[in-house]
C-alpha cells in the first residue's frame, strides 16, 4: 500500500504514483460496481454525506459506492430540515456528522470548506467539490476513463473545450494530466479562455500544449474531446454568447471521421447533441459510471 | 418462471398469467415482508428511485421492498436537490441514475414518462405513476389484497365509488379486474362516470358491469367495495361538490349488514369515517401493507 | 430483562431501573458504536423516521444506530415530497409507516403526538421530540455521558445554565436527575428560571437543589454544566437579551479553576465559545456521540 494521504481534498496533493494506486485499486473493483459481485468489507460503515449545494450525479454515485461496498450512508443534500437553518456553524455540522460516521464527503459552496473540515475533524474527508475550489474525485475517475479506453495516460492528444476559464472541473483536469506524457489542446472562445496562471504552471512543469480556438480544425486529429457547458451567465451581452454557443458544441456528423472520445463532467446543456449518444465516440454515460469503481477504491482506501 | 416483462410500465402489458405469477411469488414473500424472516438475495444491489413528485405510500413502501430483499437504494423524491434543477432533461438523469443502479422505479407528472425511459436505459423500469397515465404496482397490489382475502378473484362483485372519471388507479384497476371473471359496479355523480372509452373496451371483452348513483343501495350486495377520493377541484360549482360529498362516503353504520371488504389506494379525506377503521370491513391499511409482498414479488422478479 | 416499556415516549415512564437497564445495555454497545465491529442483529429490520420538524443530530443520530445495528430505515425528515401535503393526518400517516417498518421513530411540533401515535399503531413509536413536550432519548444520552464520565450518577453537583423556562429538554433531564442522588443548581436570567410547576415535583421527591443567578460565581463549585441555548425571541426587549446573553455564556478562561465537564444538547449559538472546545472540560461532542449507542440500546432493546 503505498497511498499516503489521510483525506482527498485536491488532486494536487496526488503525486503520480497515488493516482496509478487509486486507479489500479478502482480496476479491481469493476465486477462489485457493475454489481457481478456482492460485497461485505464496509459491512456496518457509514459515510457521512454532507451536501449543502444541489448535485445528483456525485451524490449518489457515492451512495451507490459505499452501499455496494456494503457500507451505508446518513446525511443531507440540502440546507433544508437541517440544524444549519437553526444557524449551526460548518465547524459544529462537521463534528457532529463525524460522531456518528466513518468518513465525510462534503459538497459546500464555499472555496476551502473541505480543507477546513479535514483539519477540524478525525474522520477522513473527501471533496465533492467546495465552490470555485477543487473536486478531485471527478479528476480521478476523468482519469480513470481515459486509462479505461485508451490502455495507458500517454502519447495522447486531449482536447479541452468550451469554458476553460471558470469551469474547476477542467482547472484540476489539467493539472493531473500535467503529471502524464500528453498534449493538450485548449479550445475556448476568447473570453473564456484557460487563466494565465494555470498557463504559466504547465510551462513550468513542461506540459505540451497548445491554444486553439477551432473545435472543429481539431477533432480529427485528438484522442479525447473534453466537453464542458458554456453558461449564458458568463457572459455580459448575450448576442456574444448566442455567437459563441453553436462553435463549441458538437455533433454526430461533426466526429464522421474522428475516432476521439467524447467526455463530459455532465450535466450538459446542448453542447453536444443527442445524436452522439448513439456513437462509439460518446463516453460520458460511461465516465459516469466510473466514478463508481473510482469511488470505491477512495472509500475502501481510506475508510478502516 | 413464465414471466415475460423486463419492464412494469402498464398493467395492459400484463396478461394473467403474468399477474398470478406476481402475485404467486408475493405470497412468498409474506415471512420476509412481515419482518418475520430476513433476506439477503438481493445483497448489494441498488434500487434507483427517480420520484418527481410528492409520495410517501409508494416510495416508502418499494423502499422496504428492497430493503427487506436485502439491497438497498439511492435517489430523489422530489426535483430540489437534484441536477434538474439545473436543467438536465429527464433522459440524461435516466441515463444516470441506471448507471448507479439495477433497476429504477419512476414517479413522474408526464404520462409516457416511463416508458420513454425504459425504451432509453438498459436497466429495468417500473412505472411509480406517471401523470394521467398508468400505476401498475397499484393494481396488483389491489388484486393481491382480493385475492388474499377471498381466495380467488373469481365470482365476485367489487364496486367501485367516486371518481372514477380522474382516477387513474380505478382505470388501471379495471383493465385488470375484467381479466377475471367478476362483475364490476360502479359507483359515482354523473360528472364524475368512468369514461365511454373504458365502458366500451369492457363490453368488447364481455366483462359485467353495470353503473349504479347510490352507495347505499348497493352497500350489502358486493364483496368488494372500492373507495376513492373525490376532489374538490373536479366541480365547476363548491356547492355541486358539497352535495355530491356526502353520497359518496362510508361510516360504520352504513356497512352494519354488510360482509365486503372496504379498500381505498390512501391518502383519504373524508369518504370513509375513522370509525370504519376498526370494522373487519376495514382492508385499507392492509391494502398498503400488501403494497410491500408485491413490490419485493416484483424487484425480486426483475432485478437479477 | 427487567424493562418493561413497549414505547419510548416520556422519561417520566421510566423508573430508575429501567433507566439503568437502558444505560448498561448502551455501555455494551460502544463497540458497534466505535465501528469496531460489525453487527447484524437487526438484519432486515426497518426503523420507519417519520420528522415533520427538522433536525441532524437526532435525525441522523438514529439513522447511524439502526444501521450500525445491521437495520436500515425509510421515512422522510420535512413535510415536503410526502402525503401531508395532500392534507394526510397523522394518524394515517403513521398507520402507513406502521405497515412498512419494525418501529417508528417520530419528531412531530404537537406536544403529545408521540403518545397518539403509540396508542395507534402497532409498532413501538421513539418519541424524538413533540413540540414542547419531551424528548426522551436526549435525556437518557445526558444521563449516559454523566455516568460514562463520572462512574455513577451519584454524590455529584449539576448545574443547568440558560434558558429554564422553555427548554423541554432540561425539564425532562431535571425530573431524570431527580430519580438519583444528585444535587441541582439552576442558573438561569429571571425571565428564564425553572417553572414553579418543577420546582414543586422537585421539592415532593426531596431532589436537592438551589437557584442562582450567576454562572461564574458556581462554577468551580460543580462537576457538571449543563449549558442551553438563550434565543432571542425570548424577550420582549432585545437590550434585555444582550444584557443576559453573555453572563450565561462560558469560555476557556472561565473553565481554569473547574474540573466540571460542560455539556450542551446542541446546535449552540454563542453560549459556549469555541476556545473551549480544545479543552477536557468539553464533552458535548462526545455527548453527541453517545446519542448512538443509547439509540442503539433502545432499538435493540424494543424492536423484536
Amino acid at each position: 500500500m503505498n497511498f499516503k494521504l489521510k483525506d482527498i481534498i485536491s488532486i494536487r496533493d496526488f503525486d503520480k504514483n497515488d493516482v496509478e494506486y487509486i486507479l489500479n485499486v478502482a480496476e479491481d473493483m469493476e465486477p462489485i460496481a457493475q454489481s457481478k459481485v456482492a460485497c461485505h468489507k464496509k459491512d456496518g460503515k457509514i459515510l457521512g454525506v454532507m451536501f449543502y449545494e444541489p448535485s445528483t450525479r456525485t451524490r449518489l454515485s457515492f451512495e451507490t459506492s459505499m452501499k455496494r461496498l456494503g457500507g451505508d450512508i446518513i446525511g443531507f443534500n440540502q440546507k433544508q430540515g437541517t440544524s444549519i437553518q437553526k444557524g449551526e456553524v460548518l465547524y459544529d455540522t462537521a463534528q457532529i456528522v463525524s460522531q456518528y460516521s466513518d468518513a465525510i464527503v462534503l459538497r459546500h459552496d464555499m472555496e476551502g470548506a473541505a480543507r477546513f473540515v479535514a483539519d477540524n475533524v478525525d474522520v477522513p474527508v473527501i471533496n465533492a467539490g467546495d465552490g470555485a475550489g477543487q473536486h478531485p474525485t471527478q479528476t480521478l475517475l476523468d482519469l480513470y476513463t481515459i486509462r479505461h479506453v485508451k490502455g495507458e495516460i500517454k502519447d495522447i492528444k486531449v482536447a479541452i473545450v468550451g469554458d476553460l476559464k471558470y469551469g474547476r472541473t477542467v482547472h484540476s483536469l489539467v493539472y493531473a494530466l500535467a503529471m502524464f506524457n500528453v498534449e493538450i489542446i485548449f479550445i475556448s472562445p476568447e473570453d473564456l479562455k484557460m487563466p494565465d496562471e494555470i498557463i504559466n504552471d504547465l510551462r513550468k512543469v513542461n506540459c505540451k500544449f497548445s491554444i486553439e480556438k477551432s473545435l472543429l480544425d481539431n477533432i480529427n486529429d485528438v484522442d479525447v474531446i473534453y466537453m464542458t457547458r458554456i453558461q449564458k451567465e458568463r457572459f455580459p451581452d448575450p448576442t456574444e454568447y448566442l455567437k459563441v454557443k453553436g462553435q463549441y458544441a458538437i455533433t454526430k456528423k461533426d466526429l464522421v471521421n474522428s475516432n476521439a472520445i467524447v467526455m463530459h463532467p455532465l450535466p450538459r446543456v446542448d453542447e453536444i447533441c443527442f445524436d452522439v449518444d448513439k456513437t462509439d465516440n460518446a463516453m460520458y454515460f460511461k465516465q459516469a459510471f466510473n466514478g463508481v469503481p473510482v469511488r470505491m477504491a477512495l472509500l475502501d482506501t481510506i475508510i478502516k
